[in-house]
């Protein structure tokens, strides 16, 4: 678990990277930026930042911010009840962001965090830099990681149901540190 | 009916206010930046420039330029079928909006095209500054406005049938000049 100083310390590392991107937010929305570790304690490597605007029963926006190579694990976003399971589309904004998702492999190499490859298992790479988008099938596997600067995605989407995300790795928990 | 020139030149102009925002977008999308006139021919005074992102059966994102004054006419979108009516967040990036909806007049003067106002009927104003954002519910009469320096506004919402929409105004057609 981060202590209250760290998740404030990230917090503010993730509001710069939005005001460099021209991303202009409130106080109130800084204070909750989420700091998701997933449960894992590694967050320079294995982790999100994410502000949500919106997230109604209809659809949902939020911005995902990456630290320089952090990685969001992979992960399918299931049905559940009528809901076909949770589609999105991720627009770079600034940095890179280097997506992968299921289908005909692309690349001979991956970078996931070191310890855990066995946990990633999509590897068709979609490289986005930013003014560029993909939209990501509902129960679809996927992870993305920071490029060399980070990056800062906007993600448009069905209704955000976070809790019942179905990671690769079993050790995950979609714990919210700050919401 | 603008001329194919003169639509370059608004879309010109919308692209430059979409990177003084600090929003990038690529060549593609530049090139179709919707220009709304709604069949007024006033587009300085009655009119929008659009860029949809993404419109799924699920969810719909856009960046909306609107110039110094220039005013999206009063509207609501109704239920189609299944679909209770679009219901659409607005988030100012950049300049003011002055967004008008029903509810309690807010206001004691508004400043509706002049020789229309007969066709703006609901004056309960939110002015929002980059970084404030509003949620308008489905079936809602609404107009908004760009302040002294127009505005920039992402819009999040569920899926978009702007050919369903009802507008205030009986001369008006959604006119899409540029998809």
């Amino acid at each position: 678990m981060l202590r209250l100083t760290e998740v404030e310390h990230v917090q503010r590392r993730g509001a710069e990277m939005l005001q460099h991107a021209g991303l202009v937010i409130t106080p109130e929305e800084r204070a909750r930026i989420e700091v998701a570790d997933f449960g894992l304690g590694d967050l320079e490597r294995t982790g999100l930042q994410l502000l949500t605007y919106v997230n109604t029963d209809r659809y949902c926006a939020k911005e995902l911010v990456l630290f320089p190579g952090q990685t969001c694990p992979e992960h399918r976003h299931p049905p559940v009840d009528a809901d076909p399971g949770k589609m999105e589309t991720f627009r770079c904004r600034w940095g890179t962001v280097r997506l992968y998702v299921e289908g005909p492999s692309t690349v001979s190499v991956t970078h996931p965090p070191t310890g855990s490859e066995q946990c990633y298992t999509v590897f068709h790479e979609l490289v986005l830099s930013p003014g560029e988008q993909f939209t990501i099938p509902p129960n679809t596997r996927h992870w993305f990681q920071g490029g060399a600067e980070g990056a800062v995605v906007s993600e448009f989407s069905s209704t955000s149901r976070d809790e019942f995300d179905v990671f690769t790795n079993p050790r995950i928990v979609r714990a919210l540190l700050v919401e």
